[in-house]
């Protein structure tokens, strides 16, 4: 990764200031990474991942740019993970080594997510994880590091406190408020963790503003949980669930109740296996011995008595649900008498995946309950709404204010609620990635620098050792749209004429079959105009034959067809 | 078009049955069209388009596949477009004149907006649109038929009814009932239209089913529109408000409120322009002189006395909004005070670009007001929700029922409600595109054939003219995914040698400056490979020669990069 020219400039932090270089996760859902600089000590929190769009085919993942904290790492003194979510844990195997392989701070399940993760990369450099409790007090270099619990999908989620001169810098990472029901009122639980700040002064707050356009409190997940009980009571016929890996809290929940109605447990899908070994490997999840049974077992038990929990109800193409529905499943089909529970939300840029999967659900009649249009609760966002946002902000009472966790506009909305709530917008600062934002004058002012530090997209692709480079990616969307063009033409160096008709090789563009006759004008075409080229030219300068090539075929062919495939001129010289 | 073996073997009518086939729109959101045949006589409804999404990347439209009609087009006697929205009336340039340019019946408005259309293709034989009227009986072959006025959300919409010896066809089109408020109590006039049905047999409902999985009613329009009056009345600084070209009588209410407060209009975006003429043009909407401005002269306005309607509010990439949020505007900017509205749901597949565009008007500083956040309506969908579709099937108590409009899975629940109604399952038919659904019996069966028609997907693209093959969008989803790579061998026909290292061409795959080992290593590869094979060989079989080195290369590469790019060896023999 080429430093960039920009962070080379950033002027050493004067003693006494704070630097907070937002990495990731402040202009997109993901990849969620943030650096704090105090006198002579760098602390990471967390270091995620992101998934691809439309607009980075062929990429498996994108991860924050470290190049500022590569060109720092001598001063890099521990990274924090606040939960076990690829959003904040994704990037370990990638940039762990990078930057000279810190001690990483998190709680046990966390731990033990990581390691799991970087057992499929035996390559790396063991990764020096210290486990943490919720209430615990450390020292990360010179900096003295709290943490406190917080509510999400999956436990041991935590929230950080730094301590500094001028009071605590505090991030809860992602959550929620745990409620009794949809009352806005925490659980006496929740008010214990939180009063924490009640006697302390904030100097910064830094949260979560997935949700902050979401009204209201978001359902709590007990209701989630009471509602999935009566469906895994009352079902008839096979159960199938599919939820996302991640809802580790409502997986341990579902096969809780599963064995209490005595409901055999089926386990389809990689990273759903793994997270349950993970949760029982941690002491949260106690399974009877004869629960899960393997999918080849099914026959063996009445429909009723069984519970399928799968993978895959964004409609991902090779994930369980997805191989269930479009038959391409070894072991399981759907049929009239199953009903399918989808648990959990639509990613935005998966809505028409998952309306496939239900239409090839609904094709083999099974039945659908899917959370949109069910009349109760069956899933709920792991993220707090606006109404749990507002409340933590009112506990919390910060000096200073940095939205994080989402798309810009999501920072704005959430700046913008800060304000309303009576701070001055001065004390705000709305990040990108790569923001250097300082906190100055004995902590009295925060701004952001106009310098900024590298924050490229970085794709990793494949084997995932190399960056996909956004050329690669470039490429990639033009050839989608109207594929490629390779003309082949073989020059007698000597005498500048085309030695028989030029090759041409087209994929995406038109179908070759019923255009014989296109592709015959464009032979002629570049015939033609090679040798008008070359005619008076000694020595041939090919690349300005191949650049006038590439622009005279381009026109043509947008002129023939409206389409513009990317056009590769191959000279040959004999 | 290649016709379909399939409908090839459909036997004939026999005299007395009904024939309808579903040739669009059943198994996506878009592209409607259904055939009905009676006697000798088929009649053709709507006949839309849909638009590609990632799996169809590089095309414009997607049409229905018409090879039935084709084969049959003697027996047309017309086409029916219920309203003018493109998903009913898209298809009129591609299809009509590959059906024989059979008569095309609809109401004004929808004849002046196809009329628009096909003057884009002025090399077509003349379309023969006949005016009908609401309240209109005609014949169309032997065929009487009827219409109804319907609510939607362009005016001249409209139901249709065909008389059979057994009973009524009814189908509604697109339609939503028109409310005082959210009650579920429709108007009186609502009330009157269909009145009608309390006296007549339907034989057969075919109904809309897009939103039948939301609870309720749909909010009405005319709340939307006076919360719209509301903002347009009291916001300080420009309007922009972004909506759907088609939401037509939203427009003219806006042009209205827009006068009403002393507004001048700037109207960006093409389609909306040509609709703002259409509707001017059907006497729908009275501008006054001076009302609307063009772009050039909103310097000389203050800027509360501003509108500016603009398209692009699912984020479309050249479409106004997007070209003034991302600055390539040639007139506007967005700034502080700014407040942006967009009026629209969010079409599925566009979230992320809808979110890219609200960054963008974020970082401007302008303030969005978004349908989903908002407070009180800005947006109600033209398709009604499940409590009125409900409402229509007890008013029309069909005896027999087909579900369209939508995705299958959408369809089953359309089907399950009309079950809870009370209606048997027999008498309902879930269809797919292609299928042929026959009344039988003297109207006391229905029941889909085994045979099917022709029903690919037909994809148009560039100049429009050409179908695009599957084959090649397949290249093109391949070519997104990790790209091609050419390798270009020189081959001594006569010793069967590689003449010079073999050249690469690839795009979409590596970044190729940083992989110049790897593609070293191919060369090596090739040329060894090319002569083992060559070696024993005489004469040289290209074609095996090419395959080998196909697959050989695309293991290679695959092993080292964990990527398959389309490999295409060229074999030039010298």
């Amino acid at each position: 990764m080429k430093p960039s020219t920009e962070s080379r400039k950033l002027p050493p932090l004067p003693p006494g200031d704070i630097r907070i270089i937002t990495l990731g996760g402040v202009e997109e859902i993901g990849k969620n990474m943030t650096a704090i600089e105090i006198n002579n000590d760098i602390l990471v929190i967390d270091m995620g991942l992101a998934f691809p769009t439309e607009e980075t085919p062929g990429v498996d993942y994108i991860i924050p740019d470290v190049s500022y904290l590569e060109q720092n790492r001598s001063r890099i003194r521990g990274v924090i993970i606040t939960h076990g979510h690829l959003d904040h844990t994704g990037g370990v195997p990638y940039i762990m080594s990078r930057i000279g392989n810190p001690p990483l701070y998190t709680r046990n399940l966390t731990a033990l997510f990581i390691k799991k993760r970087l057992d499929e990369f035996p390559h790396l450099p063991p990764v020096d994880i210290r486990i943490v409790e919720k209430t615990d007090r450390i020292k990360i270099g010179n900096v003295p590091v709290r943490f406190f619990g917080v509510t999400h999908t999956i436990p041991d989620s935590m929230g950080v406190i730094i301590e500094t001169a001028y009071g605590l810098i505090v991030t809860p990472g992602d959550f929620k408020l745990d409620l009794d029901k949809v009352d806005g009122v925490p659980t006496p639980e929740e008010e214990t963790t939180y009063s924490i700040f009640d006697r302390e002064k904030v100097l910064l707050l830094m949260s979560d503003s997935t949700n902050i356009e979401n009204p209201g409190f978001s359902p709590p997940e007990r209701e989630v949980h009471k509602n999935l009980e009566a469906i895994i009571k009352n079902v008839k016929g096979r159960l199938f669930i599919g939820t996302f890996a991640s809802q580790l809290e409502r997986m341990i929940k579902i096969i809780g109740f599963a064995e209490k109605y005595d409901r055999k447990i089926v386990i389809e899908g990689r990273s759903m296996k793994t997270n349950v070994e993970v949760a029982e490997l941690a002491g949260l999840l106690q399974v009877k011995k004869g629960t899960i049974i393997p999918v080849t077992e099914i026959g063996n038990y009445p429909e009723d008595k069984l519970l399928i929990l799968a993978t895959g109800a964004q409609g991902e193409e090779f994930a369980a649900l997805m191989r269930i529905a479009n038959k391409t499943h070894k072991q399981l089909r759907f049929k009239k008498g199953d009903t399918v529970l989808l648990s959990s939300s639509i990613i935005p840029g998966n809505e028409i995946t998952v309306q496939k999967l239900k239409d090839n659900i609904a094709r083999q009649e099974a039945k659908i309950i899917h959370y949109r249009t069910s009349e109760v609760y069956i899933h709920a966002s792991g993220h707090g709404n606006r109404g749990e946002i507002e409340w933590l902000h009112k506990k919390i009472k910060p000096k200073f204010f940095i939205p994080i966790h989402g798309w810009h506009h999501k920072l704005r909305v959430h700046a913008e609620m800060a304000m309303e709530l009576g701070l001055p917008e001065k004390n705000i600062v709305v990040p990108d990635n790569g923001m250097v934002i300082e906190i100055t004058d004995k902590g009295r002012k925060i701004g952001a620098r106009k310098e900024t530090v590298s924050s490229r997209l970085v794709l990793v692709d494949g084997l995932g050792t190399n960056d996909v480079k956004e050329v690669v990616i470039r490429d990639r969307v033009m050839l989608a749209q109207d594929g490629m063009f390779v003309i082949i033409g073989i020059v007698n160096v000597k005498t500048g004429r085309v030695v028989k008709s030029p090759d041409i090789i087209s994929r995406g563009f038109v179908y070759l079959k019923e255009s014989q006759d296109l592709l015959h004008q464009v032979r002629v075409l570049a015939k033609r105009k090679i040798e008008e080229a070359t005619n008076r030219m000694h020595p041939i300068n090919f690349d300005y034959v191949k650049n006038l090539l590439r622009e005279e075929v381009g026109r043509y062919l947008f002129q023939k067809t409206h389409q513009r495939p990317i056009v590769l001129p191959v000279l040959i010289e004999v």
